[in-house]
């Protein structure tokens, strides 16, 4: 799924993987920063719980979005395809001010939406201004290229990781999250060694990466996102290993970037706050 | 990697997948079919050898094309990503009127060529009306989500496929080829049952899947293209089952089609001729 075409005079919304475990009981910096880009207020946010097999995640994020200040918050509890075409979820969806996907497991996402109006209205709202988060499986789901599953450790090798399509809110950066957490620097690798055109974003828990319409990327919260850039990579041996044998990889460049931090997707430059300046890299190569 | 934006004031060129093991000797229908929508005389043909392993894929295609009355034949011994970025290469592209990306392996490919400005020129190539055709790898990596490996048998089972971001020339199909040869209806099951938004087009040796400007497909050769319609399943059991398990897939559409018959990857309409008049399928559910 290619990212929606964006109407005439109208910015794409923000989209915001969240790398799961957000914090929901103290400052709740994330849901804030969600909540606030969606609207405050005047928000009206739309939850889809559809990656969790618990029956009350969907009115465990209403609570916390009213309690939040949000104007208004629903849950559609969406787990079958056919409820991807109901009219009143439809309508839902395209009042939202923001549209907020839950934890889970993504493959419940990609099989209940994929190619159904739910999700074509998801990406319509985006591409109209409508700011789209998800946390855990929901950020992965987010972009073109999601990762459905995966080994732990650092070193990248063949069979490691399992692509399929997702949402396709861009297809600019590949997304996985719990990622010092759950040890998934060789899991993003390896995905990036199928093909170097996308950026990594690897998503701390409690931490968050929003994509502006400029395609430049906004780090929030209390953990780090790792960006691995391939764009200068110059080898990568995917093409000529056996399943499960290391893969050789040459000129990955990787930031590690915390609140405050940004990356340009664009032109690929990396840029951290220190003392109140920020400090940038160079540009990489130009985009693809 | 989306589809490249179209030109304004032009159309996109076709895209050809071919299922492999094309005719060389004979009729060379395929080839010759190709080498038509090039400009045939005044063709200026670029052969994209990458996938293959074999030292002369590149002139042996020069050479058929030549023999055929292309009007030039250049291969482009592209090995590694640095030879993705040399002027002369871009060049060659830039000029060509239909490029021609031969068998092997598609990571050779997908590692070789992605997000890079061999890559880039050709989407834009064929985005402003030039004609990129693949045989087997070479038709597997055309599209956005490319099936990278994958195991034998009709029965869709987890694990069972590998994909991969390809080029991105369009992102409404999912390719698979030696399809019949090889029986690989369970792979590309398993593919869709990831996300039932794209179409499957499993395609015979010999045979090819013209895409045009208005997505309607059309085959071409020996054997036959099933086309694999995922936009009425009502369930994937995908995100239920453990690794190596069978799939529950309800709801798949499924139509075979020969030299002649048409796909609109719009309306989702199959039509086969019969005794000189086209028989059609009900359109399904609207595009995505």
């Amino acid at each position: 799924m290619s990212p929606s075409r964006a109407f005439p005079h109208s910015e794409r919304g923000l989209i915001i993987p969240i790398g799961g475990a957000e914090d929901k009981v103290d400052d709740r910096t994330i849901l804030r920063h969600f909540l606030e880009r969606a609207g405050a207020g005047r928000a009206r946010v739309v939850i889809i719980p559809t990656a969790s097999e618990k029956e009350d995640t969907g009115t465990a994020y209403e609570k916390l979005f009213r309690e939040l200040g949000a104007g208004s918050a629903r849950h559609l509890p969406i787990t079958t395809r056919a409820d991807c075409e109901k009219e009143s979820f439809l309508e839902a969806l395209e009042r939202a001010t923001g549209i907020f996907l839950t934890g889970g497991n993504q493959l419940r996402l990609s099989t209940a939406l994929g190619g159904t109006e739910v999700a074509r209205t998801i990406r319509r709202a985006n591409a109209s201004g409508v700011v789209v988060a998800g946390t855990s499986a929901g950020a992965a789901f987010l972009s073109e290229h999601m990762i459905a599953g995966g080994e732990e450790g650092p070193t990248p090798r063949a069979g490691m990781v399992t692509l399929a399509p997702g949402l396709g809110l861009t297809n600019r950066v590949i997304i996985d999250q719990h990622f010092r957490q759950r040890d998934r620097l060789g899991r993003l690798l390896t995905a990036l060694a199928f093909n170097p055109f996308a950026v990594g974003l690897g998503l701390d828990e409690d931490t968050c990466a929003a994509i502006g319409p400029d395609n430049v990327v906004s780090v929030v919260g209390e953990g780090a996102v790792t960006v691995v850039d391939a764009a200068d990579v110059s080898f990568s041996a995917m093409g000529r290993v056996p399943q499960g044998a290391p893969i050789s990889l040459i000129g990955v460049r990787l930031h590690v970037l915390v609140d405050g931090g940004r990356f340009d997707l664009e032109t690929r430059t990396a840029c951290a706050v220190a003392d109140g300046d920020a400090v940038c890299s160079e540009a990489a190569e130009e985009e693809r």
